[in-house]
């Protein structure tokens, strides 16, 4: 069974890389349009690429000393000789996936706006191809790192199935902790940027969204790279590990040591990747398509993946556990209808083709305090139903896989619903990552001066990115609250594993004060980072906008289009301000677990996750919800209603967004790495919390 | 000992109420001053009962409903027969708390704006005098109810004292239910006429707060009554009844039934009452005294208050407990110091005499968005330092009682140190309902058209207040924490002592799914009660809006001051928006742990408990905290900072100071009530959940 498993995992790891590398050859045939596009594309990648070199050369600094960290204690015997190599790799492919992601973005951003020129359709097929590249990259990366891993630890070191899961969830904090970075630094830069240019450029000096003469307009563009491209793969690629590893982990528990648990989740993996690729296939629509006909290709491809995958699922499980354990498919099954369901709730609250955010934009009648407190308040009632959703999901994934009778099928039944959920990865990031390169297409083709049609046709591409991008947080936002449970599971597994840690973590009540205090601090936690993260965005931010107001001030002739901004110095600042601002928090992510561990012990450990997993979904839906839906009641008014563009109400919703601006790209995503992240940094120092914690 | 008890507590509630008729004779002797004063001071005076009356109307529909479905219950053996009635005497003494708090508050205002004409100092005495009636009609009546029932149950009806402590819990969930309607409506209330009188009146029309020719501005000073006085005045009888009742039951099981275990929360309650009494009497300071001595003055009142409980405390518990247990002191202090804590917590985030509110004012400089986010990350970031008191609050409490080795005893601390907290409520409670009656009195002065120095008398007044009641908000928070907990775990043992209960509540693991998926549903729940909350503070404000745009529209010669306004349409508007829209809320709050209950049973419930309490707390604290900075803020730019009044700085201060008038005064507020509503409804319902549930 190992062989094979590991042989089509391998397998289907590789056929993702090369799908990637064929889709990347065929955008690189595009043209990139005239010189001045190709300028501007030039600058844009140039600053994403200086972004990330000094990203890199920071994070490496950290990885070193972690390295270091780990080394010493696997020579004190608290863990693994396999550990630091594992969290050096699963960070340098979890880095390896955003800089594929940001290349291939930043190569077809113009390329897209050129293929605008000619249609819609053309458009489509070089972003989406784009998407794709990135989509492929990150499945086929993380599948690789698995198989290659598993390999070599069962095949070369001939360890056995519990040896394997424990090592192979070090990978996971190595991905989690490089993913946080890459959030958080390319979440502080796209934010700073974006509100640096609308505060001074639309607001304060009057021109338009993408304008060549602002300033910032540059380091803009290089954010929505930096941070939904490159920030986005790095998150995603620790996703979809962590939701395999931690299933993993849990099936070698749940079957004793026998690796048929494990097979399940990686063949499961690698199956979703073959039904991805054959999705992306069926986003095709003949020329002269509308905008509808463009969404119902993507869904289309979507849909069928996410279909294919469920029929394919049955016999898989039935073959790999056994005819006694079937039902468990229908665990995999919830997985997929709850990502589905999620993605759906979000965008019935986000979008403005329905009432929540359609009434958002009529509260701006009253005033900006009025949106505001209409959009936080959308936010924190959309938290309802995702919260049903994953309450039946987890009731259903665990009695289903015989939970009643056996706490770890059941609980190993909840980990595949993560799998499940996350299993046609390929394809739903490919149509959620084509969403930044359309609107860096837009920013082109504004710079450019390029006809007022193919702006029209990039905003019709980025609006409907919007739309299947509300799914795809759906499935990352449901996904990381069922891979943090599973890997608090795995946690707990852990310590029983350790001498003298069964004992120790024997009273996990609620009442247990340990465990109470625990969920206190730990549902702290998610609050505090939140509160991090928007000073960093608003501290780089005013450093954006005095910039940006100098030079408008020193630079003579710039408002009248005689003299060039100086771009590169916006880049730059957002650049130092993101890299200085991304340490503090990542660090009290992993500072956080070790500290609650040898006060607390490992009972307020657990807690403490538990905790953090419960309070960081419903902020992060919170979050992302409210920031939705202020963007999209902006749109809304933009496209008419409540007096238009320039209106007073206008005014309001621009404030709206610009605090969810924060909201839906830092905060909110970042916590859904940070939840995870605590708990493989807690899997991680398990001995030593063991051994020295005080209570 | 349970004659002693009883005939101690029962004369504290005796003498607290006497106290406070005669602080209110006192306060009767001062004149109410101009007949336009006495004219003005009427109109308040008839909203703030017009809206009562049929708040009480409505909420005897609610209790009729309620007695009946408890009766029918108590008719198949599901509750004792007390449980009916303990109900109702447990909401009409919170009403009647309410009312009382209603009555001289609306008496004073005029008296207080009357003896500010002669000196600060009188000023203070009238309005602190206001403020001891409250404070001490609400310990009173608080005692009276308790002590009351237990003579009654231990003497009339024969009762042990298990069946004694269940059923005073019962006038807990009657208490909590009149007080969330209470808070609720209010809340809206008075947000919605404040949101009201500002948007159209300060805004858009440009006239002074409190102006007489804003329609508005009557509906505004009766929101000071109805919200923050009568709903304060029930929120916070509540509170003090909550904790002390959860202290007897646990108590109970602690001492597997002596009532020792029941006399110590209620003695010591007893013995702050006097120690109150004492404090009162140092409030007082000479003529002509500044606003720093003034606030000295009233520091001195409650810090001596505290001294002497803190040690008085030791000898009883030494008494009570007997000397094998007296350790369970340091426990009792806990409670009192994490309130201090908390409270200087709270004022440290929130006065604009420390750096977090002083920053907040500085991201006015970069416009509204900036503002808003600075204050919402200001109130996630000051959830942290009250989670780690009480954090060490709930591990000392639990540990110092002999946790470690009994688990009862350890709980029993913890609702022990809620009632230690909540002990000195008399006057702590006196400091702080006394800031609306310096409010309302500003108002009067300003209406009144009363010399400026009078005016700049009662807002010195006020901003005393403000410092005051945010020690008050320390308290409420964390013993709102502490008493969810204990309740918590009395619900734990209710189920215990029910047939075939105690299998059902067997496994509280947070690996538990049904436990985990509570977690999820009671952490969601507070969002979903804030959003409720908000939602209505804007629907009921925007009709305010409308009809005071119409008034200025409409009735001629109102801008010039040669018209009347129509008051009464915007309180009678005002009346019926709040009291139609505080049913939901409630409803939600009694309905969901029942539905819960039904389908994953006891153990989901448990589960619920928990994860709303800590969900409420960070978010009670995140939303009264970021409230207060954004009002401070405001406050801070008007004293003449960035640009002072008028200034584009304090246009984006109002915003976030409008934005933070529903978080800190509805939906804050009421989520304290919330979660120890959930623990008695879910206690009250026990015997149906054990019975009938699914899961």
């Amino acid at each position: 069974m190992e062989k094979y498993m590991a042989i089509i995992t391998a397998a289907c790891a590789v056929l993702a890389l090369v799908f990637a590398l064929l889709t990347a050859k065929r955008v690189m045939n595009f043209s990139e349009g005239t010189d001045l596009m190709k300028k501007i594309s030039q600058s844009i990648r140039k600053g994403a690429n200086a972004f990330l070199k000094r990203q890199y050369k920071i994070v490496l600094i950290f990885f070193g000393v972690m390295f270091v960290v780990l080394g010493a204690m696997a020579a004190f015997g608290l863990v693994t000789p396999y550990v630091p190599f594992a969290f050096l790799t699963g960070g340098f492919f979890s880095a390896l996936s955003g800089f594929v992601g940001m290349k291939i973005a930043t190569a077809s951003n113009a390329r897209t706006a050129n293929a605008c020129r000619e249609s819609l359709n053309r458009g489509l097929r070089v972003a989406f191809s784009a998407g794709s590249v990135m989509g492929f990259t990150v499945v086929g990366l993380g599948l690789l790192d698995i198989s290659v891993w598993f390999i070599l630890l069962k095949f070369v070191f001939k360890l056995n199935a519990t040896e394997i899961s424990g090592a192979m969830l070090t990978f996971g904090m190595g991905a989690s902790s490089m993913a946080l970075f890459a959030r958080v630094g390319g979440g502080i830069f796209t934010k700073a940027a974006d509100v640096g240019a609308d505060l001074v450029g639309k607001v304060e000096a009057g021109i338009p969204e993408d304008d060549p003469r602002n300033p910032a307009v540059i380091a803009d563009n290089v954010g929505d790279n930096v941070g939904d491209v490159a920030g986005m793969g790095a998150d995603l690629y620790e996703s979809y590990v962590g939701s395999v590893i931690s299933a993993c982990a849990l099936g070698v528990a749940a079957f004793a040591g026998n690796i048929k648990g494990m097979a399940l989740p990686m063949i499961l993996a690698a199956l979703g990747v073959v039904c991805s690729i054959f999705g992306t296939f069926l986003v095709r629509t003949k020329e002269g398509a509308n905008q509808r006909q463009l969404l119902r290709a993507l869904s289309r491809g979507t849909n069928f993946s996410a279909i294919v995958i469920a029929l394919a699922a049955f016999p898989l499980v039935w073959f790999v556990l056994g005819k006694e354990h079937w039902t468990v498919y229908f665990a995999v099954l919830a997985g997929l209808v709850a990502g589905v369901l999620i993605g759906q709730a979000t965008e019935h609250y986000t979008s403005d083709s329905y009432k929540p955010t359609q009434h958002l934009a009529d509260t701006s009648e009253t005033g900006t305090a009025t949106i505001v407190i209409g959009g936080l308040s959308v936010g924190m009632l959309s938290t309802l139903i995702p919260v049903i959703v994953v309450a039946v999901c987890i009731l259903v994934a665990y009695f289903v896989s015989g939970g009643a009778n056996n706490a770890s099928m059941g609980l190993y039944g909840i980990a595949l619903a993560a799998v499940g959920m996350l299993s046609t990865l390929g394809i739903t990031l490919a149509t959620d990552a084509y969403g930044p390169v359309a609107d860096n297409a837009g920013g082109i083709a504004q710079m450019a001066g390029l006809e007022e049609k193919v702006r029209e046709r990039t905003d019709a591409l980025d609006s409907l990115g919007n739309t299947t991008a509300a799914t795809g947080k759906g499935f990352a936002i449901g996904s990381a609250a069922l891979t943090a449970l599973a890997l608090m599971v795995s946690y707990i597994d852990k310590i029983k594993s350790i001498e003298g840690g069964a004992q120790k973590i024997a009273n996990l009540s609620v009442t247990n004060p340990t465990v109470l205090v625990g969920l206190f601090v730990g549902a702290c936690l998610p609050f505090v980072f939140a509160a991090l993260t928007m000073n960093s965005v608003g501290r780089a931010a005013q450093s954006v906008v005095r910039e940006v107001r100098r030079q408008f001030r020193e630079i003579t002739g710039l408002m009248d289009g005689k003299a060039d901004p100086d771009y590169a110095t916006c880049v730059d600042l957002c650049t130092k301000a993101s890299l200085r601002e991304m340490i503090i928090p990542t660090l009290v992510a992993i500072a956080a677990p070790i500290a609650v561990g040898l006060i607390l012990g490992c009972t307020g450990v657990v807690g403490m996750l538990a905790g953090a997993t419960i309070s960081g979904f419903l902020l992060a839906v919170f979050m992302s919800n409210s920031g939705g839906a202020w963007d999209n009641a902006k749109k809304y008014i933009e496209s008419g209603t409540h007096g238009g563009k320039g209106s007073e109400c206008h005014k309001a919703a621009v404030v709206g967004d610009t605090v969810g601006d924060p909201f839906k790209d830092t905060s909110g995503p970042s916590i859904n790495i940070l939840i995870k992240l605590l708990s493989m940094v807690s899997i991680v120092f398990a001995a030593l919390v063991v051994n020295f914690s005080i209570l």
